[in-house]
């Protein structure tokens, strides 16, 4: 569509004024070594399938009425996976839903919404979408969050963790202090791939074990990531029933039925098989290691990620570069002409013959490097 | 959820203003004769099954990736369909979140939005939280849309058409009127139930036939009535490019996926399936025409409907006793406790069984309540 042809003279100042979020595209030719949006190279567990066939078999004549509206057996099946009651819950059409709705019932305040200079793209789009004022805090110089930064008046704090696209864990402790030391203001902690993430003493590191000793933390997560159904756009939140039915109304007041029938149903049907959940999620930390191992050895600066991707200095070469010889062949990763992070590439955690194959890549590509600065 | 425990100390002003969509009763119970939310009496049409099953046999592992951000080949289906131009087609998650982002998108300005007194009540609140001022323009004393009464200045129009909860069509001779006369408002026809609709002489009914007309029209409908298909949760908008392109920035600045893959190729084979589609229609309005003449016979006053429900005001006794009634039995109908119509019913056309189950209930209501008066 040509921007030519494009007359905004009906439109609202808000349609105007808006910056979308640009999603990571979606290129759909084959033999692509697709390692740009984090999807998981693993596919869903088979019970999904196996759940929506089933409705569809028994109960096809039912798309004909509503689904539930509030998604009650899904929420009910995150509830009881994470300890919760129900009304601790809230599902969406995505976590981007969700967000958005966060940003609406909780951030339009006058005071200002704080969330890292380095993270998620889509937080600055909410804001202006709700006319949110977001106050960007700088990462350390090794692009951990310093919670002692974030000691400053504020309606709320986002923080994705791990956070993206640095993949580095916030720990915990750090977030109890965030919570407590802002009792006033919603702390948002967005999960979006935190079950990927470990700590050497296996104790936890999801912000959901502090629910319910905190009413203003809200936890936020996806089914796109660890669950590998980035296509059935389900997303969570969880946290104080308060903040629980301030997201309902909302909902509401937009859309009242965001989850279709298939998806509730597929979705619950994911939270039920936690034996394969956990052992895709292994596999996928175990790839993080070994991609992490080959780039460090081909001399990346690759960052300490406990995410489904990895964030990678090249040592030589511009990272733009590198990403665009790599499209040459087919392979896909992600490159963000930002401040502080241009010289590095975001790598979506693949298979191991993804992983070959790119390493494979930027091998070649250092030796004809080589033979370049030699002559 | 007990009210008394909800605490809104860190809600937004907006979402403590809210005043949510309450959308007609989901029971679940069995034996229930449900004729409350307008949803299809017949099934889809079986190649949405048969497409979606085909989607989970064939690429069930690429549930794991992100599905067309905009629904790309569910969009040309629509175009082909209605004899537009891909850009000229917007979809969403159900109509509901697709009225929302047009009131985000053309309606949030200085001048308020018309709508008519009784109309869908969705309306009123996106009005509420999206602060667009909407000013209800009064239905004529017979319910009917006079043009004329439109006539003041405003940044747009939303008229459901067939309205709801009446049922009555405006033609489009007064649509043409109502877009003419408001060059630089956007006009919203919100055509939910426009596929039952049907002029004597065989004319068009719908707006879209408008739409390479003028610049300043936007035509809404679903898939939720006339599809069958209120458990998949997908909707439309038709209109010049500059307005969908609006709707689609604003898209992606709230959710930038808002259809499943399963949904989109569910959506998709019903659009492909035409004669399936035109068949249940036309049943549907058949049934709906023997509805009001059993209705009218048992004395009833039952306005000219060209949805897939009427509303009807019993000739004794309150309606919102004879819905009472009704449920008892349970017969589920809708009844609205709001100024001007709280003497009707509105009640969703079913299969002839329901029909004859509805009918008799009435009859046999109408029998006692003789025997009471005699007495």
């Amino acid at each position: 569509m040509s921007e030519l042809r494009i007359d905004d003279r009906l439109w609202s100042a808000k349609a105007r004024n808006l910056s979308p979020y640009v999603p990571g595209e979606q290129p759909q030719h084959d033999n692509l070594c697709k390692l740009n949006t984090n999807e998981n190279p693993f596919p869903p567990s088979p019970t999904v399938a196996a759940a929506i066939s089933q409705v569809l078999a028994d109960q096809a004549d039912e798309l004909r009425l509503y689904p539930a509206p509030e998604s009650d057996d899904l929420r009910q099946a995150l509830a009881q996976w994470y300890q919760l009651d129900s009304n601790q819950v809230f599902v969406g059409n995505g976590s981007d839903e969700v967000l958005a709705l966060v940003f609406a019932s909780f951030f339009m305040k006058e005071r200002p919404v704080l969330t890292p200079d380095i993270s998620y793209s889509f937080y600055p789009v909410y804001a202006q979408t709700f006319a949110v004022e977001l106050v960007k805090i700088a990462l350390a110089a090794d692009f951990s969050v310093d919670p002692d930064s974030y000691r400053q008046p504020c309606s709320g704090i986002i923080i994705a963790n791990p956070n993206a696209p640095t993949g580095i864990l916030l720990a915990l402790a750090d977030i109890r202090k965030l919570v407590s030391e802002h009792p006033n203001a919603v702390i948002v902690i967005d999960e979006a791939y935190i079950d990927f993430a470990a700590t050497d003493d296996n104790t936890a590191v999801s912000a959901i074990t502090l629910i319910n000793e905190f009413d203003n933390l809200l936890v936020t997560q996806t089914f796109s990531k660890s669950r590998s159904l980035a296509g059935l756009r389900v997303g969570m939140a969880f946290g104080n029933l308060s903040l629980i039915e301030a997201l309902t109304r909302m909902k509401n007041s937009f859309n009242s039925y965001p989850l279709d029938k298939l998806a509730q149903a597929g979705a619950r049907a994911s939270v039920l098989d936690s034996d394969y959940f956990e052992q895709t999620c292994q596999t996928v930390i175990n790839l993080r290691e070994s991609l992490t191992a080959e780039l460090t050895e081909l001399g990346y600066q690759v960052l300490p990620s406990q995410a489904n991707f990895v964030f990678a200095r090249p040592k030589q070469g511009h990272a733009s570069e590198v990403a665009s010889k790599l499209r040459e062949q087919g392979i896909i990763v992600r490159h963000f002409d930002k401040p502080r992070i241009e010289e590095y590439l975001r790598i979506t955690v693949g298979t191991q013959a993804q992983h070959e194959r790119l390493i494979a890549a930027l091998r070649a590509m250092q030796a004809v490097d080589s033979v370049d600065i030699s002559q």
